[in-house]
């Protein structure tokens, strides 16, 4: 076996008969004929042509273009793929099988890319099974836009324009029609779509090595679905250059390939050739239709945006995508809009488009507060200054310990979590003296996370503005005038919790939630136990504190810290909880003295 | 602007407001809010959060990831997507803007890869929503089954499963469950679901050089979507193997990540990462139903194949798969197959799976005929004989010509014209001998079709197949025992037609045509006039060679003549259409000789 390309393929041989195994797989409504390796024909495992009664539509070709033709095969768009090997024309004795396995009364149409071989083999096929009795029409469909007339015998090169054709056909045929008038509409459509592609890099077959034919920062005009040279090499551009000069190429009048002229109604298809991300191919997309609209005056009614005709990537870097516009009269569209269950046909693309989409409006916060008005009270409630003490105690401590945090911080993470605390406290202690509106507590609470917010930033800063924005949500239920020792302490479990949820830790984690936790447990301990909120408050602290020291025994879980020996460890305590057990402290120190005092 | 990354997009800052503006172009049912560049929010068009009467599904993450998630909006499915910056995690405001617009009294549920960036932000926000006096859930969808548990605070990474879960959270909350029922549905999914990743190259963001870090013929096991380091790197292995590897880690007792057993009922997942061909992931799904069928014991119900969550591609070579096997029960299965208008959630792969797919047996031809009792005929009518000795003269004027048309062809084309033509001759000469069935003019038209097709092959064989297989077919509406002047006028007539119509040449393109179209028209004229039907076919003949001759002094319009100069042209005639000629010549004067013997 050979891996000269990178690539998950069994044997290179095998792939087309092992992508059709994968196929039939993944769709229930697919089928193909017993005819391994020669003869690879994916047909609707719901039709037999001994008694259907459409008229069926058939295309294929080489493989190396999926989803193009097998992924198009379902109810409303193809009966049957004959697939080729890769890049080579399928035999015809399998395009005969596949007419004979779909092919009823009512006669089949063959829908063919121009390229030499299959002209040829379908053209066969078809003449073997006239021969038989069918009833066989065939409609050869030549989308390149790339050279200027004439072509010579071998014309116009199918492209991702037959995708298009096959829809309408298959619509056509699905709806009843008459193999005549099935042709005539494919016919049709065939006449009114150009297509070009754009290439960045080539591609290859299995075995072969990367030709780079293009230098740096070049890219090619005009590309086939061969891996044939374009028609001309460029500069690279960005890509509403490249679009442009594209839909100009399409468009001319001087080739005249397509019948489009200012005011006709057109539909779009952005089709990625290989490798092209989707996000490049919705870009390209997104600079198409402003152009289509405003430079050539059409109407753009649908837009077509994915890979939908392929160019196997066997080994190389590619990224191409080819630009396809056809004229789309009502008739068209209600084809192209008709329900198929081709599976590679795209969804949710039909439906008549708006000339331009505007954005819709961001909604404004349902929140009644108005920022601007928010102001410190002139007299403080009771309650109100109690908190400003313990907010004032809480963010003092934090700035005490600015060193201690980044020399504990320096040996288990990255030094500066002394550092952050200090911008944070800092921020809360400028920020009360403005605007907390201190005689209602929720509403403080949630003050004190926009400051944080504002100034903190990284992990630490979201994580306690999500504990201060639980907790408020917590408290603002409760009558803001008076909140009581457990309305308290059930902001605090609401708001441990949502840390818990969001930021992924536990109790063990070596995270300020091994100071918090312990305290909460306490709190409710003691508050259950009938004991005096105050003081449940001070004891609470005191198991922060312990807490936050038994950190030192703890493996780090996440960050940095977790990338630190144990013995390492074991000399520090984590600071994110020593940080937190210390403003918890100095808050219920400082409710507790002017608790005190206040009574 | 920086080029050093050969891609179509305009500026790398732009890339995902561009690729929104493309998508909702694409899809007249998405919308997106007036907020860029830090809102990046596409949502359903026909959603307002003041009227909506649903629970809503939001998930989003960092871009890079397309068609992951924005494509997976739409009715059914996600009710928006929150798209951050490539591989970054949306801001909090913006997550906010998503929630406010869609948000009704129903609430909403974010669905969440368990990244510590997307858990922080979306859980900030959903606690701001809540303040607001929203009704929000939250799952985290964690769903990597490459590393062994335990994970610590990071946990599993989430990936394409996640996909899985916003199909049943949207599909349950279509049908006008609860948010906590809805909740309840996408969290029992995301307990369902395991994932693993398998690349054989590395994706880089944009500006960066790409890292080669596995050397040739090496793959990496357990990749995430940010192109983070797998689990390990192993030999490359054919894609049976790998597949293999990979269900066998998903499904592992030992981590028991997934609760899957022997009997239960999956679905299975092949994602494409990013570059990697359909045709590649369609050969994945064709392996991994077999093995979970019967390694592991599983019932496939579904399989979908296609690229869902991939990993942005910005310069590297990237073929990258997961694979995702998901418990399922009917419920689960009825949530998958719901209708959905998310364009890229796959069509037509809902529906049961029969445990195997037996292929379709190939349908035989219609044909009568039975080859191998084809037989010269003991006694020869007299219309036999005639046909005899033309169809000898006719080969044997080929075989003497053999020498001048390879050496005509060794100055414009390949130099084997002669030898071609002379297997094919050689063979109707044998062929006549033992089966030809004289006396049935169609049938040995169409005999010397096979014959041909049988020994000549390349282009030349098979449009001489196609020349007597459309005669045939003209002819054999006559009665075969008496086939007149007219009638053989008419079937030369639909050969010709056939042959330019597959062909694509035309008079003029110094073809065999430009020997056969000239004789048909004095023919024809001939006939018309009243003439005796040998002496226009002995006429015609004399236009035959002088068209032959005539190619001399035109230009060639495909294959390799047309790279020839001029000059070389002019000195010699073309030899399809010398030999073209020359049996024809010879068939007309054999016919005109043993006429007038016979008569």
């Amino acid at each position: 076996m050979d891996f000269h390309s990178k690539k998950l393929i069994n044997d290179p041989n095998d792939v087309v008969t092992e992508f059709i195994e994968g196929l039939v797989e993944t769709y229930p409504g697919l089928q193909y004929l017993d005819g391994f390796p020669e003869v690879k024909v994916v047909l609707r495992a719901d039709v037999s042509g001994l008694t259907y009664d459409k008229v069926s539509v058939i295309s294929g070709g080489g493989s190396g273009h999926e989803p193009a033709h097998a992924g198009f095969v379902g109810e409303g768009m193809l009966t049957a793929a004959i697939c080729g090997d890769v890049f080579a024309s399928p035999p015809v004795d399998s395009i005969l099988a596949g007419i004979r396995a779909v092919t009823g009364p009512s006669g089949c149409l063959l829908i063919v890319k121009n390229y030499t071989g299959d002209r040829l083999n379908f053209g066969l096929a078809a003449e073997q099974a006239k021969s038989e009795g069918y009833q066989v029409e065939m409609v050869i469909v030549g989308d390149d836009c790339a050279l200027p007339p004439p072509r010579g015998i071998a014309g116009r090169r199918g492209l991702a324009g037959t995708i298009l054709v096959h829809k309408v056909a298959g619509a056509a045929a699905a709806s009843g029609l008459s193999l005549a008038e099935v042709a005539a509409e494919a016919k049709r459509a065939s006449e009114m779509v150009g297509t070009m592609g754009v290439a960045l890099s080539v591609c290859t077959l299995p075995g072969q090595v990367t030709p780079d034919r293009l230098g740096p920062g070049k890219m090619e005009l005009g590309l086939g679905i061969h891996g044939e040279p374009g028609a001309a090499v460029a500069d690279l551009q960005p890509v509403d250059i490249v679009v442009s000069h594209v839909l100009n190429q399409i468009l001319s009048t001087e080739t005249n390939y397509v019948p489009i002229t200012r005011g006709s109604r057109v539909v779009l298809m952005i089709n990625g050739l290989g490798a092209t991300p989707l996000m490049e191919l919705m870009i390209a997309a997104g600079k198409a239709v402003p152009r289509l609209q405003l430079e050539h005056g059409l109407a753009v009614e649908r837009v077509y945006t994915g890979s939908f005709m392929t160019s196997l990537d066997m080994a190389g870097i590619l990224c191409t995508i080819s630009i396809t516009v056809m004229k789309a009269d009502q008739t068209i569209l209600s084809r192209l809009d008709a329900p198929t269950k081709a599976p590679n046909w795209p969804v949710a693309a039909d439906g008549n488009h708006p000339p331009a989409k505007i954005p819709v409006p961001i909604p404004p916060s349902r929140s009644k507060k108005n920022k601007e008005t928010l102001s410190r009270p002139e007299q403080l409630s009771c309650q109100g200054h109690i908190l400003e003490v313990a907010i004032e105690a809480a963010a003092t401590a934090v700035i005490d310990l600015k060193d201690s945090l980044n020399e504990w911080d320096s040996k288990v993470g990255d030094g500066d979590c002394g550092s952050t605390m200090f911008r944070g406290a800092s921020a809360i202690l400028e920020d009360m003296k403005k605007c907390y509106p201190l005689n209602d507590p929720a509403e403080t609470v949630s003050e004190i996370g926009s400051s944080i917010s504002k100034v903190m930033g990284g992990t630490s800063g979201i994580i306690y503005d999500i504990f201060f924005k639980a907790a408020y949500t917590q408290l603002k239920t409760d009558s803001p005038s008076n909140i009581t020792g457990p309305q308290w302490a059930a902001a605090f479990e609401a708001a441990i919790a949502a840390v818990s949820k969001y930021g992924g830790a536990k109790a063990g984690y070596r995270t300020l939630l091994d100071a918090l936790i312990p305290a909460f447990s306490v709190l409710k301990e003691k508050l259950v136990a009938g004991e005096d909120s105050v003081e449940a408050f001070v004891l609470s602290a005191e198991a922060a504190v312990v807490g936050a020291e038994s950190t030192k025994n703890m493996r780090a879980q996440a960050g940095r810290s977790s990338y630190v020996s144990a013995e390492i460890l074991a000399s520090v305590p984590d600071p994110g909880a020593m940080a937190a057990a210390s403003w918890y402290r100095a808050a219920a120190l400082a409710v507790k003295n002017n608790y005190n005092k206040a009574s």
